[in-house]
């Protein structure tokens, strides 16, 4: 149902924003909130299926937590007051009572994993989600980079020993490079060392260098590390083993997150276990985080050109952009019978059969961004091929139907 | 990482909840508002699979939109007040604005698709999502089957003429009855006449006959059809071409409603198309709505017996509950073999290698209640067999492990 635009709202300043409405991905509800067209939606659940398989690869159970939670939870780890958690969406139930909207889930998971967790048999425990979380910013305006409801797949770990955390914890570090490889974001995305919170030092991100990302980075490209500004101290680079004249200092985004809680939220929570030697303890708690649109944005972001986006392959919607040019009879058949063809072999294709003008058309295969434009025209059909262009190369090849096909099954 | 459980919270007095939360399907997080686990999350996918092939069938595409909701929308078709709708929830921006939760999408839908339709080349266009609604109820003690959150899937059907809008309606109508017979329901799920609203004079309910349900329809089985008790006069009686006596009351549940509202939606938000003739029409606008996860309960209510559910092969979360009894080697090495060979072949395995006693794993299938069970026991292995019942039979038998591949594979 998705058409392109000539132009994006005049507030919205972002560029992963513009192109992804010009070109019909997502729709603009209101500020920092954005629905997912069809497009859109496909980009979203290839990086939600890559997250998936990655996640499932480490051992991590899929379910999915709910977006009203109860107040006393939040009250009995101190996270309700909206002075100390400034982003939380608050309602009311009929009756009254207070009810927050998810900006996070350790505390509903941890409480809820009470119901599973009794013995040391049960442990270790790996659950994640892909959840719609909504947090009450102040500004939004880093298009779906930062918005106020978004999707977030997030990881929890509960874990015997500390040492048992600890290494699970370097398990999913090399997950979330793979993940960052896989959507074609590793070679600028950087473990970066920052504030750990009141449970830890340090936290890790992942940040991937971008202009329009929030953070101030300081990064070390031989060592593939970084330090976030706001643990930049002369003291945290010597206790690193970095050296302050090998590090740049560059714009990142924030798509991953690890955050170690210890046995902390467990003991506020109550979430014990009886061990072998019949002693009750409480269980160590990580937590994961990658922000899926946010991601999806940052992928935009580094992946355009003047003309549009430009979509890694794993990423894109579909793989092949085919316009009809013109309204000949012959050439809508040529095309429709090279869709079939390409349908049948299991290459997604959109199709764009619409009445429109060449130029359009071949500017709306520029602005969307998949990783190759097939022609069909007159003058292809009259020689028997057709026109294939990948959006990251200017040249143009004319190939028989076969050729096509065996080029793009690769 | 899900367990069972002796016993469902003391305030749960639904079925379909007890159940799933006795077997680990979903978790209370509070009244109507529940968490899909691991399993409980594969049941939510597969219902969902099931209903996006058959709305992909009849052309729909799938988009998701937001759960933040403009007021202003709202205010224009005069569905803002609490007054007209009961069930809002409402939340603030940190400017002070006013937002809602998305309890239904007409409004932010047909506003959107003003980007995408301009002429009637546009039409048809059919879009729908799985989406997660919030509706402020009062009271909620039908354990999923009414919450206060929870799965919906949304189509909505915007059509050149009322014409080409009867046609839409007649396909979706018939639509419904393959997803309800797919997902085992449609024997006793009717096609009900119900209010219309302020469109038109009926809607059509599909009403599936559960204990648990809160509506009252009076069914004619022989004509498959029934009518709402809401509207459950002489006079409608006589209009359907119905007689009383053939009509049965029945209690049921609301799995699916259909609404049309002409072109009123599109004349309040200004959805236009310029005609063929240059002239400017609304579009015709209808309405399909599935409850998913209440959809999930009434299949629970409608397939247990006094051990558990009896889940139908479509909805199974696995197909096979296999359990090792015992603590001895050699039944654990066949029993890892065999959970091999099964899921070499295909065939979807919960695998229950916990130490427990062999009383309780059988409890434990029959509770979960998928297909099929296969137990490997000492007795078992010493006759080179492992043992196969049918969740929905009284019946064991010893069989091979290949002739358990061949059974299980058809």
């Amino acid at each position: 149902m998705s058409k392109t635009r000539k132009d994006a709202p005049a507030d919205e300043t972002a560029k992963n924003a513009q192109l992804l409405i010009k070109a019909g991905f997502i729709h603009k509800e209101m500020a920092g909130v954005y629905a997912y067209l069809p497009l859109g939606l496909k980009v979203v659940e290839n990086i939600k299926q890559i997250v998936r398989e990655e996640m499932n690869a480490i051992g991590g159970q899929e379910l999915i937590m709910t977006g009203l939670q109860a107040q006393e939870l939040w009250l009995s780890t101190d996270r309700w007051d909206d002075e100390l958690v400034d982003i939380w969406f608050k309602t009311k139930l009929k009756n009254g009572a207070d009810v927050g909207l998810a900006w996070s889930h350790e505390e509903p998971i941890t409480n809820m994993m009470k119901n599973h967790v009794s013995s040391y048999r049960d442990l270790p425990s790996y659950v994640y989600q892909f959840q719609t979380k909504m947090r009450n910013e102040t500004r939004a305006k880093s298009g779906i980079m930062r918005c106020r409801e978004f999707v977030m797949k997030d990881l929890y770990s509960y874990s015997l020993t500390e040492k048992d955390h600890n290494k699970y914890y370097q398990k999913v570090m090399t997950c979330y490079h793979k993940i960052f490889e896989r959507v074609g974001l590793d070679h600028i995305t950087y473990p970066t060392f920052a504030s750990g919170g009141a449970f830890t030092q340090f936290s890790h991100e992942f940040q991937t260098i971008c202009d329009a990302g929030e953070d101030i980075i300081y990064v070390d490209e031989a060592k593939n590390i970084a330090i976030n500004k706001e643990v930049f101290t002369d003291e945290v680079i010597a206790q690193l083993g970095l050296n302050k004249t090998d590090l740049v200092e560059k714009k990142a985004a924030e798509v991953g997150n690890i955050f170690s809680f210890g046995s902390t939220k467990s003991e506020q929570l109550g979430l014990y276990f009886d061990d072998k030697d019949g002693s009750q303890k409480p269980v160590i708690l990580g937590s994961y985080g990658i922000g899926v649109t946010r991601l999806m944005g940052v992928i935009v972001e580094a992946f355009s050109d003047e003309k549009g986006i430009v979509w890694p392959e794993n990423i894109a919607p579909y793989k092949v952009y085919l316009a009809a040019l013109g309204e000949d009879a012959e050439v809508t058949e040529a095309a429709n019978n090279l869709y079939d063809k390409l349908e049948a072999a299991g290459i997604s294709v959109l199709y764009d059969d619409l009445e429109a003008h060449p130029g359009e058309k071949l500017n709306d295969a520029d602005l969307i961004g998949l990783p190759y434009r097939v022609v069909v025209s007159k003058k292809t059909v009259s020689e028997g091929k057709v026109e294939l262009k990948a959006r990251n190369s200017e040249e143009t090849t004319l190939v028989s139907a076969d050729e096509l096909l065996a080029k793009l099954k690769v």
